[in-house]
């Protein structure tokens, strides 16, 4: 989730890019609830995940926070993400707008499937068409979990816009040990494209290790996931990313 | 979901039966939101549904509504389903757990993973060890379905359970056009059988119409779910139910 | 809450009693969502219930949970309360719709404001007419109290029915340091009563001590109470119930 | 809510003060869900708010939508209003935080309590430390109000900080009919202020119509409140407002 040191962000995209994914995140600048949590490193962590993108092949996709960085993180980013406390922040999204690299919209934690075609239209109607909608669980009574994934969510937006529909099963779940039968469910249901958090050592991630699989364990979800998506007529792509 | 006349449960039970289900669900006692909407035709109702299970060779599985009906409805069934709004009816629940029936347990519509756990094991000691949690959709802030089927449950149960775990894609979405893609996420996630509606003409259905898949409909899901069914190591089965 | 001793219920009596309150209220049949909680002391725990109310001039409500008991405990309440969890049990409504004791109907945790209209509504369509609704709380996504008070729902309810209205602030915070807040907010907004936990030693209580009053911090409440209901034209009743 | 013109602004200027109200608020950058909704007139519409403040002597609050803007709109405004899809945009808290005039928080409409003070953590960990806090109805399942008025909330706030707590009845029922029950509610679990809905034309307005009192209604409900707030030993400011 967060950049925090060169040889870990090397390490880690070097493990994702071992077993098959095609898309490298990290965050350089970090929103989170406490202002007294790790913000992120900022742009010498935006530097360290161009370089580790550049050193594998992977694109690189990172969060936006404010529209003041958006031309910044364009320079360095292949993707930028627009996370779920942001989903109405109507001036980042005009901001994003006006960009010229693909951007990946989060749902926001509350947020309505209509309200994030809103927020997408936002986007597209400051002339950037290249926007992926991703649905990363909604808040709901259960606590078992960290959210509730919306699974319904996924045909459903198949179904009302043309977007890439793009499934985040870690956030969705907040538990390693769900994450794969999440993944199975979202490209069973018809997502384009799945985004999982790794760690190269995920007891001692800053932010989100409960979530994070091994790289061991993403490259054996990996084989089962194409399994899944060969049985709906998709393929996993290995090296050809849904956007470009 | 409600049982009309006997014509239309033995034309249901044959269309089911014929693209592969095994076990035939039908109400007699209907439990409305309403006291003036349609209440089920009860016992006339029952013998229908026998008589219609065995015409075809499907298990038959009923909702039971009332403790004092619960040995009436244990004659007539192969399996009694206990349903979302009685997830919390101690008495009921006392009830099943002294019937010599196998029961589908859903999920009430706002219960958590913690609770469902708590009402089968209410069942489970009076003596009652057959029994299967059914989750059906959570009760959440959107909108745009009728609940949100909480696919994370699904491992969820599978990792706190040894109890069989069904999904209802049907009640989950309230929405026909999603019931397939719902139908394979939760094969996807591991759930252990489904239970979807049919009707014979799904626009003149009594209730629920809009969720009810047509036989041709249901044909054809279940053929795509075979396939990803198979991704998982599993197989649809068919003549051999979960339960018996 | 639950009706522990002859003492404990004696003791509650008459401090409430001394502190302005009208009703008692027990539980002799307890639903808790373990089967291995205490579950109530059933049939014995009703005549204690009586002999204090009768003790102390109050009226007794206590909880029916199953169709089959409802004569029973007709026999030793004034008022039958339907608690949240079988909200919209049919089998139970319609058993004390043909009751003839007034009933409280408390609201689905998770239900909405016209699902408990229609759940009074089963209970007026077998014939009987004295029935209060109770708003007791909502399950949100909201973890910091035990529920959220749907204060909204006080007028919504009192422009849709002439049924009273009844709040139960104890079960909608869940802490015993917002009741007094949540007290003057329902009467401020309209309520026709309020239920609130008393417990003579709350700490040593064998369920829901966390939010039950001491007798001592009830008859405060109570002082504070009077001048909130003066400044919306009403009055808190010592002596006159609500219903009788 | 949105300005909409100059002999609008300045007729409900004038009808607010002469019921009693102290402070204007009026939107002039606007965040609306659509893209193609009405988005407020800038920064002509901040200057006719701040005349008609300076024509009756009140106090004028207006929303901040993007830190670029916090410099313009606090020249303009005596109190920085912080809405609720942006109480998690960190870059504007920070700007808000750097800015010298008071803020006006309002709750995410799907924010825990804890999230609302990390918030308001924020601005004040850049140093301005004159933050209100505005409970103003979280989103729950109930669909009959537009949000549910989480009252517990107002005692909640109150123990946990020495902030101001603000409630808003009008956004948090989202019905006319409502609003006054709610604000007696809101006074009586102990707020320190309201911001309420007035419009001119209720029926004509361009946004919020359903919720907005006319000038009379709020008068006479300016009455009854008086009487609650005495009843709990707090004074309706008429010209002192909470903050200045």
């Amino acid at each position: 989730c967060s950049v925090e040191s060169r040889a870990q962000i090397h390490e880690i995209a070097h493990m994702v890019k071992a077993a098959g994914a095609t898309i490298l995140r990290g965050g350089a600048f970090k929103p989170r609830t406490s202002p007294y949590s790790f913000q992120g490193m900022g742009e010498p962590g935006l530097q360290l995940l161009r370089e580790a993108a550049d050193a594998t092949g992977l694109l690189m996709v990172t969060e936006v926070v404010s529209p003041m960085e958006v031309p910044l993180v364009a320079q360095y980013a292949d993707i930028l993400q627009l996370g779920t406390r942001n989903m109405q922040n109507y001036s980042l999204l005009h901001a994003v707008g006006e960009a010229h690299k693909p951007v990946l919209l989060k749902r926001g934690m509350s947020s309505t499937i209509e309200e994030l075609l809103m927020a997408a239209e936002y986007i597209l109607s400051h002339g950037n068409y290249r926007v992926m909608v991703c649905e990363r669980g909604i808040r709901t009574f259960e606590t078992y979990t960290r959210n509730t994934l919306d699974i319904n969510a996924v045909p459903a937006l198949k179904q009302l816009t043309h977007l890439p529909v793009i499934v985040d099963p870690s956030h969705a779940t907040g538990k390693r040990e769900l994450v794969d039968a999440a993944s199975r469910a979202a490209i069973a249901a018809g997502a384009d494209g799945l985004i999982i958090e790794v760690h190269n050592h995920p007891e001692r991630a800053l932010s989100d290790g409960a979530q994070s699989l091994t790289g061991e364990q993403f490259a054996a979800m990996v084989k089962r996931l194409a399994r899944v998506a060969e049985a709906v007529d998709r393929r996993l792509a290995v090296g050809e990313p849904v956007v470009a």
